[in-house]
């Protein structure tokens, strides 16, 4: 699967930003635990970001397992869209672990940071709108009123993600933790339709 | 899949092109805002690269998945070639990015990413005219008038595009237009085999 | 599948880590031959962490394909924890072989490594332990004998590198020797559970 | 499938070794037009490592269609071990691409590359030879001479191989000839089992 192979070589490539120190650099910064205390923001952001790709990884996965039924042209080009965004993730991760601890690019970095995070929403919410639109394209089983809600639950994410951008151009401390707070709502388990049968999902035989 | 293995891994690999800022080099931009407005060519890079990549992906996961019944040694070499021409792409993709707003390297930059679009073109005519002359390659409900259709819509996305390396020698930025015109034409969805059904692709259970 | 992607991009980015010598380098090391002899623990580090990962995949594969039936929301976040330290590999193998040969970096390159291989053995055993106690994931086939067995053998790998990790803040190479006791113990064939079939699986149809 | 994304990442990471030029190497170049010229070995190092990666890929691609019905735990450590030589594939075609083209080094360079393309072929006797021994590893229809003349199909490139090793060291430019027929010789299509029927492969349902 094509999807599958960009969302995994996206969330891998962000060991890439995680520096291997040259045997100058650790001199300078006496040895090698000074220099892996001195890019904790590295690491954090690993974590932050392997999160946030294999969070959008899920959800995805979900949707086209048990929502999306065929595709179209358009329904396509929507999806190298939103692909297009996640594959924009591993950049965005390393600017915010490298300048978010300087207090004069923090805001620049952040903001870079929650641009990202809401690219891959507002691309997704296009792509549910176009498949709601066009029939055929989603399984006929599914309840309109369980894409409603999905569409509302994204759009309330979006919608906080929009607050976090305003915030990081004055507060950017303030827009990380809310940024936190809708990593933290993207835990709950997502909605499945209540009437299709996802039993057999192990992830290998789909 | 190998094929999109290659396809996923070159398009994910256009996001190494945007380079992180060292700090040294965020101080001579006058820090991280000036820095991104000064490589917009590298985010225009990103958005046509991942575009041009994903539509040969589509249309070659389309003919794969509809066209072709069985493959033989030669139309696997042939496969093989086709992807060479695409993992070749971030590389233009790069030199097109960094030196198409350099005049003094402008031509010679449209001229290698023309020449890198003509490429799958030409692996994927070749590709086309190999199966239909070998009788159990494509799928037998295919109609002639199908494919010879497909070949001629290749073929003159092919002569526009060698058009657009002509132009790139004198006139770079009429070359420019031009492939976004070809890009444009792209856009529109791809013919499926009328009498084919292709109702079930959701691009997970094929 | 989203698991096989990661673990096959982590195993092939080792080879990124055996660095390319510039001409200038080249000569600093007299000749092409000396440089590669003086490279010999980028060597050792690619064949090692090529088997880690290659080690880590045979199981979490295995166990996808005969244990898991299905998964929810839970496990699948655990699954990407999972993922996380996998993709944390390349990194962790380029410190050891970089520094390990260097005395004052080697008990912190050994520690490195050594965590690095912790982290997915824990986070596989919380995996089995969720899957353990919430019906409907594994194979209901499946024996608790087995499973109970399988977190066994996992706690004393476990054990062993807990013993490697507090060794190599005193005496890396030892940690080295007792990591490498480990590597051996995993080359012994996974248990298959005796009542399922495991007859049909050569890796592709599946 | 675990092994063809190795053999994807592995074909696509190629073209990292292109370099992309920064602005002040251009100038020492001349402009664009002259550093491509310049860097012509490298082309045609992607050429030939994408070549070669492909032929291994569609041999073994082959081979676990048509022959291999199942496995167990050492044929899949075998098979690591096959793939770790292909991801090494990378690092000596970047080798010889570099240093073939430099009388100092050229010797070494050719004893890298073909010893890189050697491994791959011992890796694939081992495995061939291991499951002809283990009963129900390959498909019980494949007959005996059916593998026989396979194996000594590789045997005869493997020998081929070691002459190149041994050449390299004194007549490089005699390897590089050797090398490039035994390639020639990988182009003609690998034998199908007759008894075998191939008719439904079409790289996608399978």
């Amino acid at each position: 699967m094509f999807s599958d192979g960009v969302f995994a070589i996206a969330i891998t490539l962000l060991i890439l930003e995680i520096k291997i120190p040259t045997h100058e650099q650790l001199q300078q910064y006496n040895g090698l635990y000074h220099y892996l205390m001195h890019i904790w923001p590295s690491f954090l952001g690993y974590f932050v970001g392997f999160l946030s790709i294999g969070i959008y990884w899920s959800n995805h996965h979900h949707f086209f397992l048990y929502i999306v039924k065929k595709t179209d042209h358009n329904f396509n080009l929507i999806n190298i869209f939103f692909l297009m965004t996640i594959a924009l993730m591993p950049f965005s991760v390393a600017i915010v672990s490298d300048y978010a601890p300087d207090p004069e690019n923090m805001s620049a970095a952040v903001l870079v940071y929650s641009i990202s995070l809401i690219l891959p929403q507002i691309a997704f919410i296009v792509l549910l709108s176009y498949g709601k639109k066009h029939f055929g394209i989603f399984n006929p089983d599914i309840q309109q009123d369980f894409l409603k809600k999905q569409i509302r639950k994204l759009l309330m994410a979006t919608g906080m993600t929009i607050i976090a951008i305003i915030l990081s151009v004055l507060y950017p401390i303030a827009a990380l933790i809310l940024i936190a707070l809708i990593f933290l709502m993207y835990f709950l388990p997502p909605d499945n339709p209540s009437n299709i049968d996802t039993a057999s999902d192990n992830g290998i035989e789909k």
